[in-house]
């Protein structure tokens, strides 16, 4: 008696994140127009269904796709554009320069473009955007085939793509309205950070949120300048402007989040917001380093992002679970913080809750969509192999990748990327902005 | 007139860390009986060499070999078999019993090909190893090829390996009057570290380090914990002990080094001691940040270091050159801290002066032996490329790694390592010890 199913993959481990801390052996994963069926012990799964199509991963591990929840993916136009400056030198002799005289609808495509194909090879299935034109990074997710957020950035300052905070806020929801119904994309309202948009915009954006359940993508605390310049102008830590002003809820991913205090943290968990830690980023700008093993303590849902390629300069989620579990360690004292099992939670299940779509992915149930990623761990630099989970965390780069499905259609075979863009064409893409940008 | 060279290597960079911050573009290196003969543009080489081999880099940068100034290569077999443990149950409840019942010529020699392999392939041309058997150490590394510095591991305490330190210092000494004479294996004097090694030994080691112009490779600071027990025990702190012993000098790799304070800083710049900094390692197991930037303005040398598989757990030294350049911007609150150039240095020509041989390799200076690791910049993962050096150190994977050298024979190439044994050897090796430490 055989049940139909579009795709069966017979893998070494599952872990499907949810339940925690499970590892499932030798079983199969069967998938039906997007979405998981069923989760099975391989002979069992062989027996129960007709698929279409058999994927074998006898060394493999299959994890739920990974969520990136926090980049500017046109930014990998500049990746490396400027390094190793003092965060204020960095943005105004380096990025906000260049980005001033060549970002454009064409920039942030291409870019976009470059992003999501770096990204989608190294398991990323989800990201959380914040850039300018986002009709033009829409196109580009679209393009690639990434689920996507994209953020409708909003600042006070003007730039060659919006004229002041209405102007940003127009075009934003402009964008959203063209994109509305779109299977993989969603918008989130961004603004800027907290010293870059004043207190009526917040207020807005806040109530427009919440008419769109949409969700609020913000950069917070992510230097101590910021922290004291907003007691001098408003007499309010950000976080406590932010709450003020009605910000702050279940729907807010606060990005970064360095610095905080014993009431930042208090406030974050009271009003169920989300944290997207950045660790490559935070290190790299010299930020800090965010007290992660106290906001997941305070019940603080924390997801990781990558930021963008000119202050990381890789949109690498394993790179950013294994930082994230050593730093969780070195600050806490406590080699036994943040452990592989909860590190691999905040790159998938964690992220998708940020954004709401934690109904739909981040983990492996039966009824969610099938957005997967296969690691495979059978070379020299990954055995021996005690517990794909500490390898996943402590061993695997995104170069171990082999398969990515997104709604259960294979977008990676065989660390082989199936774009209907060839690499070819995002190579000169790139390389016809390398020129621009450097004459 | 065309003068001869057994190989000659055309790159689209060259970067040969001395002279310091050095890039030269399109230029060629011409390599005669293992070692450089000159670097010069492609144009001059092309006619100057009659080359019995060439080889075109169009996307590469050519940087010398890596040096791994810290790893126990044997314990590979114990990659991810014990994670997420504060330090003392991972040693006790863990890794010491695991060693104690399997350790053997066979597991040191295994263990150690699998880590050479490893590290052959991530770009490392040098390792500096420390753990017991080192006669079957020094078996791998030449069945490898890698070029290696082999420690002669001193402790007090009983191990399969021998009985107390005369026992180990006898075989260590044996071993390395076994393998006198190979033109790729030193060995070192390894005592293990202050608080395993007694007074009197330590003077015994230091004086046969002086006889035979060894490196003293040794464990310190490792742990606050170790700073006070050394004070409770020897009224001094343990750096203060090792130099009333006569233990520091130029000769002295201090490992991890992690809690110092400016006595300390101060020791080991007055001493001419060096550094083999393990961020990766010091951050899994909670030790703590050393203070490279302090380090470095002392005039300290600094080299990097992975430790071991067990508690890293990846040989890689793209990733310890990242980290440490990262953790010294957040350590020291500056973004210009440890730029990239001076992390290729660290990784390079600083490992190659603490083992005592930058007078033979290090960085591509004529004269030199062509220790040298290829790495290709043409995905989209590097892509767009500002600044090569940047790209190396925020950027590159191990699996960038196209081609090594190791005294101008080819042992990488095009990414696949040339070695007298097979991966699938390799492979089998590891499974069969993987089933006997989970039985």
């Amino acid at each position: 008696m055989s049940e139909r199913a579009d795709l069966l993959i017979h893998a070494r481990w599952i872990v499907p994140v949810e339940p925690a801390d499970l590892v499932l052996e030798q079983h199969s994963i069967a998938i039906n127009d997007g979405r998981i069926l069923a989760l099975l012990p391989q002979q069992q799964a062989r027996q129960r269904y007709l698929a279409a199509k058999e994927v074998e991963l006898p060394d493999h591990v299959l994890i739920p796709g990974l969520v990136n929840l926090h980049t500017h993916a046109a930014m990998n136009l500049l990746r490396g554009y400027a390094d190793d400056l003092p965060l204020m030198r960095w943005l105004q002799e380096a990025i906000w320069p260049a980005e001033g005289k060549h970002i454009s609808p064409g920039f942030v495509r291409d870019g976009t473009l470059l992003a999501a194909a770096e990204m989608l090879r190294g398991g990323v299935t989800t990201c959380n955007d914040m850039y300018f034109y986002p009709d033009a990074a829409a196109e580009a997710f679209d393009a690639i085939g990434l689920r996507a957020v994209v953020g409708m950035t909003i600042t006070e300052f003007p730039t060659p793509y919006a004229s002041d905070a209405d102007d940003y806020l127009r075009k934003g929801l402009a964008a959203r309205d063209r994109w509305r119904g779109h299977p993989r994309l969603g918008f989130s309202l961004a603004p800027h950070a907290p010293y870059t948009v004043a207190d009526a915009t917040l207020e807005r954006i806040s109530s427009i949120a919440g008419e769109l359940e949409a969700p609020i993508h913000i950069h917070v605390q992510e230097t101590s300048g910021e922290i004291s310049d907003s007691l001098a102008a408003h007499g309010l830590r950000p976080l406590a402007r932010l709450e003020k002003l009605g910000v702050l809820g279940p729907e807010t991913i606060a990005v970064h989040s360095v610095h905080l205090d014993d009431s930042d943290i208090d406030r974050l968990a009271r009003l169920h917001c989300n944290v997207a830690h950045c660790p490559t980023s935070n290190l790299k700008l010299a930020s800090g380093i965010a007290p992660v093993p106290g906001l997941v303590e305070a019940g603080v849902n924390v997801g990781l992002g990558t930021d963008g390629a000119a202050s990381n300069n890789r949109l690498d989620l394993f790179q950013e679970m294994r930082l994230a579990a050593l730093l969780a360690k070195v600050s806490s004292q406590d080699a036994a913080a943040l452990p592989a099992h909860q590190a691999l939670r905040m790159a998938t299940l964690n992220g998708a809750r940020a954004l709401g779509l934690d109904d739909r992915i981040g983990s492996l149930l039966p009824g969610k969509q099938a957005d997967l990623c296969a690691v495979v761990l059978n070379d020299l630099n990954t055995r021996p192999c005690y517990d794909p989970v500490s390898h996943l965390v402590y061993v695997a780069g995104r170069e171990q990748v082999s398969h990515v499905w997104i709604d259960g259609e294979a977008r990676v075979n065989q660390g082989s990327a199936l774009l209907q863009i060839s690499d070819i064409e995002l190579l000169r893409l790139s390389a016809v902005w390398q020129t621009k940008l450097v004459s």
